[in-house]
């Protein structure tokens, strides 16, 4: 038996991409590998209620500045010098996490996932523009309009409904999320608790 | 130069029990002590226009069951087996603050701080009726009828809504909140950064 961990994603959160580039030393360290699985931010919020906190937070004095700290703390730590905020945000996902089902089926998740946290949280592009879309994937090396074709296609969308239907099935109600086995762990924050999780239940194995 | 750690609690928080009680281990790796500072959570919320998770989030399907997940997790990492929910949430917790703020100024706030953090989360009490709030205290041998009365004099009152302004003045905006010299941290999840907080501090000094 193996440990199994889930990452629930979507480029839309600034935290999915902190997250993403801390990953890669949790498997260096565990020897787990981290599944990514593409959902609809927007998709979790209107199956559970929720909204992204910076407008659900933004009437309550202090905490988005609070939040702000504590990325710029994250962003320190882990010395991840090119992270930027996005001054398109909210960017809408829905292309993007579509297109990411397209490259998964098309064996190059990786790279498009590589290619789409750089667009969006360090280059800060405009990724729901379909041409902003599709260039940053032609000069990330993926094709850029293939991507753009596929992102449409009916099986395409029928699958992202279905990762974020099944999210939202195992209690996701935000993003980033994780599952450890069957353990839901959500936020930045949880990411040693994360770690610790595999480690136990490697031990158990 | 010192490191100051100030804690920001109110006994209506079962987040600030729980670190209240992981707090000494912290104290004792660190040799620094907490300062715990009472405030009137109620008014934290009502001066930022933050509310209880337990109602903020209460329509958001899955998220209460979360945070109490993290705090089952919490409780057994920690190994806190005398917590219990207290039954009779949200218990209005005015007496209690104001007569926090009373025990300090007569120079017993931490067995006050054992007194009322142990009544409400572990023997699960309605401290905000004055008679079982009186009982519970004589019960752990403080005064009970003494800070009842001294809980209602104008400098106590005064010095509650006081620290609670400054507290949100310092940019607070929930609880438990701490400072390590002027860096703020919200959350039981953030315990680990205060702890690291201070003995980059301490390595500073």
């Amino acid at each position: 038996m193996t440990v199994t961990v889930d990452f629930i994603y979507d480029f839309g959160s600034p935290n999915a991409y902190l997250c993403h580039k801390v990953i890669p030393d949790i498997e260096a360290r565990t020897g787990v590998s981290f599944n990514y699985i593409p959902c609809l931010l927007g998709g979790i919020f209107k199956a559970t209620g929720n909204m992204a906190p910076a407008f659900a937070f933004a009437k309550i004095k202090g905490k988005l500045d609070y939040d702000r700290i504590e990325i710029d703390r994250f962003v320190k730590t882990h010395g991840l010098t090119d992270y930027r905020f996005n001054n398109h945000f909210p960017v809408q996902t829905l292309l993007m996490m579509r297109a990411a089902v397209a490259a998964q089926m098309a064996g190059q998740h990786d790279a498009y996932i590589e290619a789409g946290m750089r667009a969006m949280w360090e280059e800060g592009l405009k990724m729901d523009d379909p041409q902003v879309f599709a260039q940053a994937m032609t000069d990330a090396g993926l094709d850029g309009e293939a991507l753009l074709a596929r992102s449409q296609a009916p099986e395409v969308k029928a699958q992202l409904v279905a990762n974020t239907a099944a999210a939202v099935e195992r209690r996701v109600f935000g993003i980033p999320s994780f599952f450890v086995g069957s353990e839901l762990f959500f936020g930045k924050e949880r990411l040693g608790q994360v770690e610790d999780e595999i480690r136990a239940q490697l031990a158990a194995t």
